[in-house]
């Protein structure tokens, strides 16, 4: 039995309030505690309040740790990544800078099609010296659980390495995982021009093989016209829900509505990016409450101006999530902080709004809303200690690392 | 006699080039050597080169960084910065991004004001306080030199305050500091409606008593036609001159080519901002190779879009400059690493580009092109080991403290 006392935190964020998703004024409820203090016991939360309320329930041996004023904050939930993958894009993402498209990118073999061969041929162990560089990243941001999608592999054998990383990462303890399958990304090129083909490899094969190892706890598919459309990409998430996964579409990132209303029909649990959608896909998400996650990091990292419809999705009383994207195409960052700072500057959102999507309603999109995203008694103790004196900070410093302590499960990971 | 090596850098980037400030081409020079090797005496870069290159220099206590394949830069030179102030404005950043005008925050007596009282009553102390916080973020992105202006006092007796703050901390070793006053950066309340009084004040009392004590290198003026106009901006800086202080302009942040025709007509060191500048402005700077200071965080903070013309002006042949605009205002942000991803994603420039307008071009602007901004035999040995393979990853990976280890003259500051 151990026991971890955090006093002196000039705001402890808690986010207690309702055992569900938040959506409109709800987002506002941080439930703050100024000059807050938590205590954990065998890594979960055991109290919160203030430093005299839990000061009787200490025992001799508790470790203390002053926070000294900074804010205390749940650890946030990452709800989309792709952690895993080999090598970098960096000398590419200078090239689209310049203005070479992606397609001419990817006709000379570039973009997902290099990140997908140089992780097929990349070890294990490669692979998790890489994710565990990245997980640093994390941490370092304040995030304690991420969703992490596999999808650079796109052959049955290189989809369950990925996955294997994902476990062995997640099993180390130092950041929380949620593994995603997502062999459905993009058609690998021996599959070229042959979809149905790959698609019935993804759903006959690989996901059977994937759940039989229980190496996935959810699906995704790169849900688009020119990528998986609607009807391919259908095939896949009903042979996921056969297998006992749950839900996750890439959903409307550059086109209207086909994403968000196979999401709303096959009841996935998120839609993600969604930039595109239209009044028709709001209201089909609205109808049936499937989650937006929402990715500015990669609208902005591909230079591109149309944020998702952040204050719609609110006003149709939808739970919206803030998540990365982190990514070695499309969104190269692994900092929640960021993405906090594009919610603001970029999709007006108010940080509480951005932090509840963050920690609460992102736990809720995992399916972990009971135990995670927020810090009340019972829940697991996930926590950042930030370099910031109030949570508003968070969104308006940017560009930094803000954790300066990081613990999970009660125990100090960074 | 100290003697330090660092070696197994995966790049060391040089910038070793000609003694002046890049155009065009020269932009792309980095001088970079793969598994490259510097080695320091008493402060001073000795030797680059490869390991073996360097071996046969190194005495038998000399001490030995491994950079173990980490890329190798000049200290970062942020060539506009406001440092300097008390509370910060996280709140009214708020109330901007839900729609709240500056105008109407102002006239409550918000913004820059509120800095300016808060930033009036605060201790030398406070002050001091408060700064060396920003100061760690500067050095966590790897900046090892800062301009670093007054004005939030705005009174001789607070302006004098805060440029004892920046000496001090200057004197302090662990960032340069190269002081500009900038007691024109807005009319001050107890002036309201008098501007010409003010810049009587500015120009006949303050100017002198900042000079007589040594306290600032540059006079930098805020040139809009609603703040200072171009008429009144130029009696500020005619009186800095006369103090022998060299001239830096807020040029054309809202309204086209009235600060850089200014600035071209007093030969100023340095165009800020630039974001109207049009044709006709361009060509006044260019004409006399005033060097522009770019930046792009304080448009991507306030969420605006027009970014300055950054491509245009390196046509122009000007030697471009980026700097973080570091303030509680309109760019809250010390992190070079997120101005150089907003240079890439947002404004187009190729990393290379930017590292030079980051490193010697701006040591140029505060004319210490000859002592820093580069690793070349003779100069300051001011560098940063940064979490990344390839100078590229700077710019691409983004909203995340880069460096892992910064040295100023040879002296290990973060």
């Amino acid at each position: 039995m151990s026991q971890l006392a955090v006093w002196n935190a000039g705001q402890l964020v808690t986010m207690a309030g309702p055992a569900r998703p938040r959506t409109g004024p709800e987002l506002h409820q941080l439930g703050v505690i100024e000059n807050g203090a938590l205590l954990v016991r065998d890594g979960r939360v055991e109290a919160t309040g203030t430093r005299a309320q839990i000061e009787p329930l200490l025992e001799p041996n508790a470790e203390i740790l002053d926070a000294a004023g900074a804010a205390v904050l749940p650890g946030f939930v990452d709800a989309h990544t792709h952690p895993v993958f080999a090598g970098n894009r960096a000398a590419e993402f200078e090239e689209r800078n310049q203005g070479v498209s992606y397609a001419e990118i990817a006709d000379r073999g570039g973009g997902i099609r290099e990140t997908v061969r140089r992780t097929r041929a990349a070890s294990e162990l490669e692979l998790e010296t890489a994710a565990r560089r990245y997980r640093e990243w994390f941490l370092r941001g304040g995030t304690t659980t991420i969703e992490a999608k596999s999808g650079y592999g796109l052959s049955l054998e290189s989809e369950l390495k990925i996955l294997r990383v994902i476990r062995t990462l997640g099993a180390e303890g130092s950041l929380r995982m949620v593994p995603t399958f997502l062999g459905a990304h993009e058609v690998p090129d021996e599959f070229r021009g042959r979809i149905d083909d790959y698609v019935d490899h993804v759903a006959h094969e690989m996901i059977p093989e994937v759940a039989r190892h229980g190496l996935a706890e959810f699906c995704d598919v790169f849900c688009e016209p020119n990528v998986f459309p609607i009807e391919q990409a259908r095939r896949v998430l009903d042979a996921a829900r056969r297998a006992g996964l749950g839900v996750r579409i890439h959903a409307d990132q550059f086109t209207a509505d086909e994403g968000s209303r196979l999401a709303a029909l096959v009841r996935a649990r998120t839609a993600d990016h969604l930039e595109a959608t239209g009044a028709e896909g709001l209201a089909a998400l609205a109808a049936v409450g499937v989650q937006p996650v929402l990715l500015p990091a990669s609208v902005y990292a591909l230079g591109l101006r149309r944020y998702p419809d952040a204050r719609g999705m609110i006003e149709h009383g939808l739970a919206i999530v803030l998540a990365t994207d982190f990514n070695p195409g499309s969104s190269p960052t692994a900092s929640m902080p960021m993405v906090l700072s594009l919610a603001a500057t970029q999709m007006k959102l108010t940080a509480a709004e951005s932090i509840a999507a963050a920690t609460i309603n992102a736990a809720y999109s995992l399916n972990r809303g009971g135990e995670i995203g927020s810090l009340e008694p019972g829940k697991r103790a996930d926590f950042a200690v930030h370099d910031a004196a109030d949570y508003r900070e968070l969104a308006y410093f940017f560009g930094r690392d803000t954790a300066r302590a990081v613990y999970i499960g009660g125990r100090r990971v960074y």
